[in-house]
Formats: C-alpha cells, structure tokens, sequence
C-alpha cells in the first residue's frame, strides 16, 4: 500500500489526519488541491509530499487548456509556485517541482499532450524512485542495528511518510525483516502526534514491537541506559550537517549525546541541500497555535479559553550532536561538510 | 484562595485532575482518602501533597477510636506508611508525615484528645509555613529575573503545586508584582499536561502574559535566543545538587545548558534530601500508560488499540546543568555539595 499513487487519472492519498481511528483514500484533481492537502498535512513527511506535488504538477498539466507547449510550460511554472509555497521547511518538494519541470523542458517537446503524459511519466518515476531509495538506504542503516537493540524514534518516517518503506523507520523494518530483534520506543511528537499515531499504527501492522513514550521521556531512557540508538528522519539538511527535523529532535540529540548514545538522521541525498553552508539558513514554519491547544485529556480540553501557544513545526539539529548520516549512497560521517558531498555527488 | 485547606472538621482540596474545565473543591474525612487523593493525583506538586498528607494525619487522629496515647501513636504510625507509600518520588510527603510524628512523640503528651488537637496544629503550621516559605524563596528567585525576560517554565509549581504562591511559579510571580515585565513559555508538560491545564490557568488569573509550547519545542526557543532563564521545581534534591523532577525537566536543562541559559531549580529546603549522595539514588515512579495513551487529537484517540506505552513521572537532572538552586535562605552556587549543605543546616 503506497501512501500516494495514480489511479483513475487522480493523484490519490491516505488521509493521515484521522489515522488510526480511520483507514481513508482521498482523490484530488487539481493542483490547487493538493497544496491545500499537504499545508493540511492530509500528507506529510518529506518524501511524500515531494511525491504528492510531482503528481499535482502532472495533474496541472491536464488542468491547463493550452494546446501550445509554451503557453503549457507558463500554466506548469504558476503552478509549480502554487504547490512550492505549500510548505518551506521540507526541499523535496521544491525539488520535485523543479526537477519534472527541468526534464520536460529539457525534452524540448513541442506537444502539448505529449508533454502532459511526459510529467505524468516523471512524477511516477519520482514515485517509484523514492520506494528504490528508501530500500537501499534501510540496508546501509539496518547494518547499525544489532540483535536486541532498543532504539528511539521521532515522529513518523515509515511508509507514511514516504511513497513506501520509509527513511528512519524503513531502517528499523530491514533490520526487522533480516531477523534482528528491535525493540522500538516512540516518541509521540507533540503537536500532531504523528508518533502515536502514525508510526504505532505502522509498527502495529509490520509487528515490530514498541511502546509509545512522551517525547519529554526519551531523556529518562536514554539516560538509564535503556537505549542502544536513535533514529530520525530529516525534511532538510544543509551541506554542513546541520539537520533540520520535526520539532523535538535536538532536544532527543541533546539527550543521545549526553549519554553516548549514536544518533542517526536517515536522510534521502535528495533532502540534502547542498545550496546551504548551515542549518541556520533552513525557513522553519510556523503552523496554527490550534494544533498545540486542540487536545484534550480525560476528555477535557488541556488549555483555559483563550490561551495562546506557539507552534514552530521544525528544528535545527547542529551536526556536532549527529553521529553519522544515513543515506541510499551509504553512511556520512563527520566531518560532514567533506563526506556529505560525496554522497551526494555520487547521486547526481 | 489555598490548594489544600482544613474546614468543618475536613480536609478540601481543589481537584486539580478537572482544571481548567471546571473548578471543585473535593471535601476527605480518612486519611485512606487522602492516600487515594494523592495516588490519583487530586492533589500534586511537592509541597501541596507535603501539607495533605499532613492534613491526612489529623484525619488518622480523628478516625482513632483509641483512648490512651499509646494506641493512638500506633493507629498514626500506620497512617502514616499508608500515607508516604502513596507516592514514591516526592520527600516532602514523607517528611511532613516525620515531622508531625516526631512532634506528637516529642511532646510526652499523654491525653490522647490533646494529641489529636496538637496533630491539627502542627498540620496547620505546615501549610501555613510553606506559604512563607514560599514567599521567602520567590524574593530570592525574582532577583534573577531582569525587567523584560522570557522565561521556560516546566510542570505546575504554583498555587496549586504548593499550599499557595508557588516555588517557580512563585518566583515569576513575585518579579510580576514587583513591575517587571516577564513573559512565561509554559512547557505543557505531558502526559498530564498541568502546564497547559494549571500553570496557564494560573497565570491567566496573574494577568501574566503567557504562551503555551509543546516540551519538545523549548530546545527550539532556547536556541534561537528567545529566552533568558528558565525556573522549574522539584520533588527531591540530592545532597550534590542533582534534581529530581516532573518528567522531561532534564531534557529542558539539557538544552539551557548548550545555549547558556541559566537554569534554576526553586526548592524549598524541606524537598533537600542530604541522606542522598546523588540523585541516581532517588526512587522514580512509573504511572499508568493511559496517561499518555489517553488523550485526543482532533477528537479522535491518538494510539491503535491495544498500543503501549510507558510512563516515568520524573526525571534525574544532574548537578552539572544546574546554574543554581533557589531556596527559602537563599540561592544554592556549586559546587552544590558544599553549598547546598549549608542552606539547609541553617534551617534545622
């Protein structure tokens, strides 16, 4: 089961939000829906919504009635912008956007039509793409993981996340599938709870067994040495290093590395942004204070009425706390500034 | 308005598990009420189970049908192991319940009547001594904070953590009535959430402008410079300065202490425990799960059926993240197993 896929000429999707009461697939139709989808978060996670806004630009394609491959390619660019303005801390989904749009205007092909079915050609093999990637970079991990091992986990980076396997946690699913025991700690990740709620629900499927922790808890874990090693996902990392993750993650590196615990950030070369020098240059977004206030224990709303909250939805991890890069072209370690470029030079 | 209070003959608390959705005073008449009261958490915070375990044993005094003395110091001895097993991590709990039994033991009272109105009493002047206490700490605490500071403040410590005024919570009070201008990140605290339930409740009541964040955003606020100090309480200090409390505390230190920000335990002298060398000698409660199983997102349960979960309810936070400890005869510098010594002696 692929998180996003094309079906019947509509880019289709499960609906993250309401797992795991309920199991839902949604269709969209127009590009304009699919970034209101991913600021929804009806997808989330880097990898995927790079996926999801590939296929909402061959879905632009259909949209625009131009018979002319010009007039077709400035549709395409308007809503390139669209779908890149959805969310600014994730690079994948500028880099799928800017990727379809380079290979077909690099084909030089003059048919309209011919370039509709070119984009829809390219963002299934992003797709595809993304699944291959995820499976090469869960064998170079799964190596890290020994038979017994307890490792920690933030957020959601399974097959959710991803077009399949996922990143961090496809990591743990190879290591799984090859016999090792893992026993899995889960960090809830606080606001949205894409741990208790996503992660769980795929550790539940794959039966991998875990247990559910607040994310303030990891520390405790860590530092009575309950825990043999971390593993995250990454929506940015900059060609230092410097990783740029679901709130929450420096806080779990902090604590990995006051006890001496390895912390690996299980990353895609196609989220590494070489353009950036540091992690200090990543836009970090700031979502509705709603999705910190709109929980409610024993059945009671948490907040008095009116009460204000903060919410920025990422964070910056500096690479002095990383002990070593995982991607499809093999582990990066320090320093990264000269490893992590070899890695992705390999790629291109 | 007190947290914890005796009236007709009963001990009232406010049943902090229902706020801020509904505001009720509970009434107990048995001290095994009381013990229940405590496990489940109707009353929190060190210092305000402190004085309800010592209202507790009034109660324990009344409910003695015993006619000598004798007999009735041996229905509160067993009080009071019901009493300090009702939670385990706290040292106020058990040294209110000492304290009170030394007292009654002390005083060769032999009129059993006299003992049970002398149990009362000395019940009374412990909450009404916390209350002092308190405000004692809160004049040392509010000298750190400049006009104008952000501060990370974790868990409850307030009016309802202790019998009134607070001890972190206290401390940003006392700067707020003195003028200065503080503005209070509250780390929601999960898995019970009294940050978001209590502390903004109570700060809504200050006037104090507030904004709630998820714990695992404070590493976020810290790094970017937002904030100038944080305050937090505590449920027992080692005799090296190394601090036990609410969970997810030594994570918030962690991240203080690598962007330099001072980082302040505010603890009454009577929460020092010098019989223990370190903190990894103080015993850690694990709650029930469903504290973090329990709770909805978007009005929907955030774990599949059946997940699990664990649920430490403190942590360790050692010596070395800890600028200083402020206390009712002053703030505490290391090397803390010197100078902690010292503030505590001066109060026996």
């Amino acid at each position: 089961m692929r998180s996003v896929f094309w079906e019947d000429n509509q880019l289709k999707m499960i609906d993250q939000r309401i797992l795991p009461a309920r199991f839902e697939i949604v269709a969209y139709r127009s590009h304009r829906e699919v970034a209101q989808a991913i600021k929804d978060m009806v997808v989330r996670g880097a990898p995927a919504i790079g996926a999801a806004a590939a296929f909402g630009l061959a879905l632009a394609g259909y949209e625009s009635a131009s018979a002319s491959a010009r007039e077709l390619l400035a549709d395409l660019q308007a809503a390139a912008n669209t779908l890149k303005a959805s969310r600014p801390t994730a690079v994948n989904l500028a880099w799928a956007v800017d990727r379809i749009l380079h290979t077909v205007k690099k084909s030089g092909q003059q048919n309209a039509d011919e370039l509709r079915q070119l984009l829809l050609t390219e963002a299934q093999h992003i797709a595809d793409e993304d699944v291959a990637i995820n499976k090469r970079m869960a064998e170079h991990g799964a190596a890290l993981i020994n038979d017994g091992d307890t490792v920690i986990h933030h957020c959601n980076t399974g097959a959710l996340a991803t077009v399949d396997w996922g990143t961090a946690l496809g990591v743990i699913r190879t290591a799984h599938e090859q016999g090792k025991r893992v026993h899995v700690l889960v960090d809830e990740t606080r606001p949205r709870l894409q741990g208790a709620r996503l992660t769980a629900w795929e550790l539940e499927h794959y039966g991998i067994p875990y247990e559910i922790i607040s994310d303030n808890m990891a520390g405790y874990f860590l530092k009575t040495g309950s825990v043999q090693k971390c593993f995250v996902g990454s929506d940015r990392t900059a060609a230092n290093g410097d990783v740029a993750n679901k709130i929450g993650t420096y806080m779990l590196a902090l604590a990995a590395y006051d006890n001496g615990v390895p912390f690996y950030p299980v990353v895609p070369t196609s989220t590494i942004d070489l353009s950036l020098a540091s992690g200090e240059q990543i836009p970090i977004e700031e979502r509705n204070p709603e999705e910190v206030l709109g929980i409610q224990f024993l059945g009671e709303p948490v907040a008095p009425k009116n009460a204000k909250a903060r919410n920025p939805a990422f964070d910056v991890t500096p690479n002095r706390l990383v002990t070593g890069i995982v991607t499809e072209n093999g582990i990066a370690y320090p320093p990264f500034d000269v490893n992590l470029k070899k890695l992705v030079v390999k790629n291109s």
